[in-house]
């Protein structure tokens, strides 16, 4: 292993770059000649003999500041960026992130290193783990969300099931990712009703419980619809960042107007994670960029589920969710995709009590028992 | 082969429904599984026996309406859905088309079918290949194209080449992805300088030349940023989707205060087409979601550059760009990737005369020599 004395200490405080590890195919010649064509694709994608002397070969290139062979046998390098090739933009962090090597086979992108004066440009997740724990009022226990639907009820029907699921006891009631604005259930209607209805519920309850609209839009209308949703009671904000592009979650967690907690949703992302020589790992995906772009909890398929994500897929994200990165903010892994209210004590070890819980459909199995399973559900976590 | 008499017609002109093909991993048996997993899960999200009968389960639920081997053996489904699941709305079309079915293996978007109707609910590309050819004045050869690089330069420098691509007679200048706002490069010193070095370059060839800034920006600048760009003085914008969100750019298509056509970059969009069992073909990607989503033309890595694209995937690619979909224009193939001048004539043999070509650093060769490198490029198509 060979590391270049600027990026040695974690986390690095003192210098101008930020850098990231890949895993790299082939054999050690092979991996190691990806590193350096990693470094110029990302940035000037130009070959080397054309690049002028100075600035742009000493400073702009990536840098190659470790290579080295992983336990299981494959390759991996940390490339070092100038943090300005990012402008402190989101979209061109990304861009040099996984960019044009998203194209190629070979190149996976492993992890973000904890560069702190770099990730200290983003403003992250504005609540967090603490802060979402703050507005509920729940210091301790896993947090119990769960989503209404299916698509196609009238809002009418998604806000009794709304209010019933908040009367039952359950902290965060979500949308369904894909309802947005259908003309069976228009946004502002589905919005006011369920915000009105699990404030009812709540109050009845006694119990905080707060409503997160999808707010997946087209891209003139995402801020638009939050702040609508804000007006209309809703307590927190569900997104596809997948779908909006990262940086359209970014702006509705930085705008202070809103100050809503946001849930991100993994839909349209899986093929980032599903190819073992391409893509980015689950801890940088849905741990570390969701982080930077402003989630303050995500939601993914645990393993067993309607999902194929693998338990060790799922650690690496919960991982992710809590690694020291700059100062941000810690964020709750929101596993479901299937969960049963019997598979809670499962995940409660794995997951211990900083966890979002998800359970979906079967809460809402022998229809009229919805405030039984809730309370069920209540009851699984209320001594942890 | 079963195939409902609802979706028997391709284009389909008389239905409330549109679809699209899958291929599905596995023996027929577990094809079969897949289609009908596919069916509720891009849907309603639920298990089928908690669904509503009516309207849901009849109408909302996707459809499988054909189930079929393909010549190689595996296997594919038709599945259609309902018009108004999408509400109108891009991202959940996206999300419809491939959000939650991303994250599990064994799942690929093939292709949409041209259900007529459905697709004209998008405006898509505003220009297409006409109108690009029309604002060009060249009805009939390829179009020349090239990138102003390396990241790193300062603008005027960057404005130097643009000028000196311009007075070479290249048809489209566009600036290389990775440049946004960077503090070295700041966007609108670089929109500025470049766009009238375009004109000045433009104007002494007595040759019409469009300037493409990047306009990859911060979900709430990427509009800002392109109509200041207009203001300047460019004549084309160049969007990355992977990396702003696919509404962003069609946003931008459908700005009547814009009127410029698009070149949409691949940069972040890889993964969905390097996985074998997961992801989206290069025909949906690049040739059917891109101009949904309008653009007007599709850079991608031509095979035997520095990507690992097949011929075969870019035959996919240049196919998609043109076959009928409700009635939306066709766009331009803009093969990349580190292509030389010595690569065009096979180029033009393989796209024929509807093509972009796009040359970056190889017009960088040899410093002084930029001219006699752009007048070699031009003689090349010139005669076609």
């Amino acid at each position: 292993m060979e590391e270049r004395k600027s990026c040695q200490k974690t986390p690095c405080h003192d210098c101008d770059r930020f850098a990231a590890w890949y895993l790299l195919g082939g054999d050690e010649a092979e991996a190691r000649a990806k590193a350096e064509d990693l470094c110029l694709e990302q940035t000037v994608e130009c070959p080397e003999e054309i690049l002028p002397a100075g600035f742009i070969q000493d400073q702009v290139v990536g840098r190659l500041e470790a290579f080295e062979r992983t336990d299981g046998g494959a390759h991996r390098a940390l490339v070092s960026f100038l943090d300005d090739v990012t402008g402190g933009e989101l979209p061109q962090l990304l861009n040099v992130l996984y960019g044009n090597i998203s194209l190629k086979k070979g190149f996976c992108l492993d992890r973000v290193r904890d560069c702190f004066p770099f990730w200290r440009r983003f403003k992250g997740p504005r609540f967090g783990r603490e802060g979402l724990r703050t507005l509920l009022g729940v210091p301790r226990r896993p947090l119990l969300s769960t989503a209404i639907k299916p698509m196609g009820l009238p809002p009418e029907q998604l806000a009794l099931l709304a209010g019933r699921f908040a009367a039952g006891g359950i902290d965060l009631i979500k949308d369904d990712h894909g309802l947005c604005n259908q003309p069976f259930a228009a946004f502002a209607e589905r919005a006011g009703r369920c915000a009105e209805a699990v404030r009812k519920g709540s109050a009845q309850a006694g119990h905080k419980a707060l409503y997160a609209p999808n707010v997946t839009a087209p891209a003139d209308e995402v801020c638009r619809r939050a702040r609508f949703a804000k007006q209309l009671g809703a307590g927190a904000l569900l997104v596809c960042p997948g779908l909006t592009g990262f940086d359209a979650m970014r702006t509705l967690a930085d705008d202070d107007t809103l100050q809503l907690p946001i849930l991100a949703h993994p839909a349209f992302l899986g093929s980032f994670v599903t190819s073992p020589d391409n893509g980015i790992s689950h801890y940088a995906l849905f741990g570390q960029i969701m982080r930077i772009a402003g989630a303050d909890a995500i939601i993914f398929p645990h393993a067993g589920g309607r999902f194929g994500f693998l338990p060790e897929d799922c650690r690496e994200v919960a991982d992710g969710t809590q690694a020291p990165l700059g100062g941000l903010r810690s964020i709750f892994p929101a596993p479901g995709g299937g969960m049963s209210l019997q598979r809670i004590p499962e995940l409660l070890e794995f997951y211990g009590n900083e966890v979002i819980f998800l359970v979906g459909g079967d809460l809402l199995r022998n229809g009229a028992e919805i405030e039984k399973n809730c309370e069920r559900y209540r009851k699984m976590v209320a001594d942890v």
